[in-house]
């Protein structure tokens, strides 16, 4: 599910309209109604919460974490069992509870009414008290008299039902401390969905009683045993979160037939090893459905959602073309071509689900009209084919343009609506088969340490799209509120951003990293897959990952920020002394920077590569002064000045190491600008 | 145990000796005997352990954490099972294996002999195995060819059997998460003895079966359970750390009678409240003993340790003078005093202790001659009271000097040697007696946030002191090597370094610190019992621990480095260019600081004790640089500008905000050495 197609994304961002809360909290995603009111109620030592309505186990723990989590931000022990309902702080009202196994169509609703002398929680049912309390946190902030949330009524609900983060642990594996951080983050961003897949050509992942060989022999020792998936899907569900588990059919499959291999199409053998054959399932032999019987048996039981994502994309039908006996069954079959064997093997698979009481999700390709309608459709191909699907009578969702291994910045992801497009123009009930769309974690170059920092903080824009009011657009205003909220996830244990240091000093090999940080915190990988284009050999999984492009931000905020100092500089007409002096700071910093980390890069085998990135940062820094230099005297840069320097422009913007540096564009601005008042904008 | 007598530490910090080691590793504690060769062993993906002589599961799953630590500090992705022996990187090789219950008397030694074409570690057993593993991780480098190990031969064995680190959960409760984090940090530097306080007046930490209103009523809900406790103990074993529970008897137990007043000498009732009866056990009625008895009886067979701590330090005979029951049993026993009735009471529980194989432990107060000689003093007096208990026939330990909660700088801890002062006269069977010390972390300002910045990194130099040779002791040296180790420690999973970033976000309530960052950087908590002594109520362990003093770091590198460069400036006769660059730059970003920082100041109620702080930094950034202008000029500053500027500092040194402001000093050097050559060193 790796190669997207990346279209129109400059359309996409030209076309984003502006619409800046008025209200000014730090709320995301944003609720759909916020009514600001006048003051605040406190939050003290004396801090409570009461329950009435509806009550069980499962909310007592989401209130019991609710209250350690406030302690955690607030530094205060506070009283961790709910009081009585006399005068709490808190009252939270569920009127009734939810599925045991929660269900696609729950309601999620949550309605908040803080006042000066207490605030009141209700929801339907227990779902929406979480929200609801994610949002209560969300509204606590510091003020000169001490913490409090402020005076407000708040209705929220979501748009969409299905709100998605789809995290690969076949390719790397990821263990579960680190998804259990990942599902905490999700809930505060009131996510409902772990699209878990687990297993690709490179792991399985999973532990199966009845075929041992699967972990054994298709994964490096590396799996999640059974009591550990138990436990971990019922702490997913303690958050609201269903786990909707992907088990690769018939292709992206290898992993399975190293244990298994006569369930392959090709004579094998198999193994996990990088480079070996792309194989696919044999879907003419009856033995691979009893396979595929007994094995979807045992994981059924192991996973209570109703739904149960069978992949099905990017079949290679090399292995069947060059297999005499599935052409025969081809054609005694009187099918075209293998884009019809594979609609018989998923009929025959939908039947197998069907009898487990489970819904067939796969991506775009299963799309057949030999389908039944229940079948979930998820596009990574985009609006369009999500549109398609829904014509047909499919539900579907939108997984294109929520790649976060693309390392796309936060609001380009942002500006990707499942509705737009080719969506756009459906009738009503076509569009209610729209149900939502899924962030996704390819893990290709990901660890454990780095997930995070791939993951977060740009998943939280992809939460709000998919939960706030499609006018909540502005990408100003959700930078301004994902810089508050990302700190704030580190609370959860999340290490998005503290994980960079670690890196660094890995790298460095010492205590003293402060230049390199100056250079980490100006570059982004590569985007799209330039990295994986790049490679000189086969990708390995088991290949080292500790360069800088692994450890540095998919998208810089020092960059984005000095982005901002140059466009309030240049549009204030060179006039904004705040801005200036800004920019001459991070430029002087750069300009001196390669001088001191210089020494640092010989040392280390894996900083060499930076080198010459340190001397464009470096170059960049002196030109952007001397820019600037002419702009205060009011004095135009002399053209072969300004000539010179667009070579040294070009060259900073070639990738390095895998890296881009991101200040090249607006240190280009001021060279721009500082030909005189022609350039102003 | 936190009434300290400070004696002398200048004294003792003006007698250290030089002793720089000559080969430059990082290693930390410093091993007994190190030859440096020539040259390195790659360190890359194709790195293997093999294993040969003993074996068992512990020492596999010791070597397997080995690898695992590699793969985190390295970022490859390693082999994970040992593999046959021909031609491993790294061969292991124990002799035979260690006792079932880690014993005191065990062989920690090891010898690890690296050459270009491998390494091989032999040791007695595997505990020597494990230290043998940790110094093999801190000799992982990174070169401009990729990571290695030198060629060395090192040969090491501890200077004392017992080198512990106390932690206190009764004051504050610490999850087992965050300790099984410290058990690591401790392995890291090769500490064996965790001494677990596990109850106070404050909370009572363990859950007894036989007495469940001892965690119930003596807790506020946060406690251990008996499973969590024997995992606990099973993953300190494994790391080849003993586990010695502490509980206290006859005092400090004011939670016990929560939920069994009937033990108290006075009528109670008791409760965990602050400000409750400083209370202690009644040691003249046989049910108290009946109580001892079966309660030991649970915790021994918890514990598998063969030393029980009993406490036994602070006894206040308030409630035994007022009770005339425990007066007329004093004189019907012919006793002098309340000491000679804990005499007799600890004598019983020896006995008790005894039946259960358990040697009793307590602090100085136990010490009295009707115990019989196997009781192990611990002195928190110094080691005065240490050598007394050795000439006695007691062996010792010493704590005094090593109490984390202090504050001191590392430099001090260091400078305690536990056969120093009285103890370095004893004849060599009493020196004998003294078994080691242990660090002292007593949690009555410590959460489970910022307790492992109070414990790291300063915790390793009192392991060096344990560790090493006693000739191990320049300071330099230290710091440079615990720098190093410092970083490296946030591998384990410690926060000691990244905790402040989050500490300084929820007091600043926004993303922006960088400015707080700078005043926090230079300013360390109170020394000795400061805090407690300024307090104006009664001290409450449920009050919030959430102001800069609770996630200050108590030793505060950028102060020490500043004055380094103060030194080394003055040193050269003010023509060090360097020092001098690095001088001014700090200067000036510090008077510039108050400007930046002072509307966040004014936000956050946490923030706003902080105000004349950032005021007295930014003055003194003024003053320091005046005086670095004077120096400049060779000019002498006038009289009456030094004497203003001795105003200043008088001001700038007075704690404020429970904080001091650590770079007083040197900017006080540079003003006197401004005076003129007479100044000059």
């Amino acid at each position: 599910m790796r190669t997207l197609l990346i279209a129109n994304a400059a359309l996409i961002l030209a076309s984003l309209a502006v619409a800046q809360p008025q209200h000014g909290l730090n709320l995301m995603p944003m609720p759909s109604s916020v009514q600001a009111g006048v003051g605040q109620l406190s939050v003290d030592r004396s801090f409570s919460v009461a329950m009435t309505g509806f009550g069980d186990a499962t909310l007592e723990r989401g209130v019991h974490r609710f209250v350690a989590e406030l302690s955690r931000q607030t530094g205060m022990f506070l009283q961790q069992k709910p009081v009585g309902s006399a005068n709490p702080t808190l009252l939270i009202h569920p009127v009734h509870g939810s599925e045991k196994a929660q269900k696609l169509s729950e309601d999620e609703s949550y309605e908040l009414v803080i006042s000066q002398s207490g605030a009141k929680l209700t929801a339907p049912n227990p779902l929406g008290i979480l929200h609801g309390l994610q949002t209560f946190l969300q509204l606590v902030e510091i003020t000169a008299k001490g913490f409090a949330v402020p005076v407000v009524t708040i209705k929220d609900q979501p748009r969409f039902a299905w709100r998605g983060l789809l995290i690969d642990v076949g390719r790397h594996f990821i263990p579960l401390d680190v998804l259990k951080h990942n599902l905490d983050g999700m809930a505060a961003v009131k996510m409902n969905v772990l699209h878990w897949h687990l297993y690709d050509n490179e792991g399985f992942r999973v532990e199966s009683k009845r075929f041992p060989k699967l972990q054994e022999a298709g994964s490096d020792g590396l799996y999640y045993r059974q009591d550990e998936i138990r436990e971990f899907v019922a702490y997913a569900h303690d958050r609201g979160i269903r786990v909707v588990p992907e088990f690769e059919m018939p292709g992206h499959s290898r992993s399975l037939f190293a244990g298994y291999p006569e369930l392959a199409s090709g004579p094998g053998p198999y193994t996990i090893e990088p480079g070996g054959a792309d194989a696919v399932m044999d879907p003419t032999r009856e033995e691979t459905y009893k396979f595929i019987y007994k094995f979807i048996d045992e994981m059924a039981r192991l996973f209570p959602d109703n739904y149960f994502h069978i992949g099905g994309d990017e079949v290679n039908g090399h292995q069947w073309d060059a297999n005499p006996k599935i052409q025969a069954f081809i054609h005694a079959h009187g099918m075209k071509n293998n884009q019809e064997l594979q609609a018989y093997f998923n009929q025959r698979l939908q039947k197998i689900l069907s009898k487990h009481h489970k819904i067939m999700m796969g991506w775009d390709e299963v799309l057949h009209p030999n389908l039944p309608k229940t079948v979930v459709v998820q596009s990574w191909r985009g609006q369009q084919s999500l549109a398609t699907a829904a014509q047909q009578g499919y539900s579907g969702l939108l997984s294109f343009g929520y790649y976060l291994d693309l390392m796309w910045p936060a609001s380009r992801h942002y500006a990707v609506d499942p509705m737009s497009g080719a969506a756009a123009s459906l009738n009503p009930e076509e569009k209610s088969r729209i149900l939502g769309g899924e962030a996704c974690m390819w893990s290709e170059w990901v660890t454990p340490e780095n997930i995070d920092s791939r993951i977060w903080p740009r998943n939280a824009a992809i939460a709000e799209r998919l939960w706030s009011s499609p006018e909540v657009q502005d990408p100003g205003s959700m930078y301004a509120r994902l810089d508050e909220l990302s700190w704030r996830l580190e609370w959860l244990g999340l290490t998005h951003r503290s994980n960079l240091i670690s890196a660094l000093h890995r790298m460095a090999g010492t205590d003293d990293i402060a230049a390199l940080h100056t250079l980490a915190e100006v570059v982004e990988p590569v985007k799209d897959y330039a990295r994986m284009d790049s490679l000189k050999t086969v990708w390995d999984f088991r290949a080292p990952l500790n360069r800088l492009v692994d450890a540095a931000n998919p998208e810089s905020n020092q960059a984005r920020h000095f982005r901002d100092s140059v466009q309030a500089y240049i549009g204030s007409g060179f006039t904004d002394p705040a801005a200036e002096g800004e920019i001459r700071r991070n430029l002087a910093t750069w300009r001196d920077n390669d001088a001191r980390l210089r020494p640092l890069l010989e040392q280390s085998f894996l900083l060499h590569e930076l080198v010459p990135l340190s001397e464009d940062l470096s170059a960049l820094g002196v030109a952007g002064l001397t820019a600037l230099d002419y702009l205060d005297r009011s004095e135009a840069s002399p053209e072969p000045w300004r000539a010179q320097q667009l070579a040294l422009l070009d060259r900073a913007r070639t990738p390095k190491a895998d890296l881009l540096l991101m200040v090249v564009a607006p240190v280009q601005r001021l060279i721009e600008a500082s030909a005189g008042q022609t350039q102003k904008p």
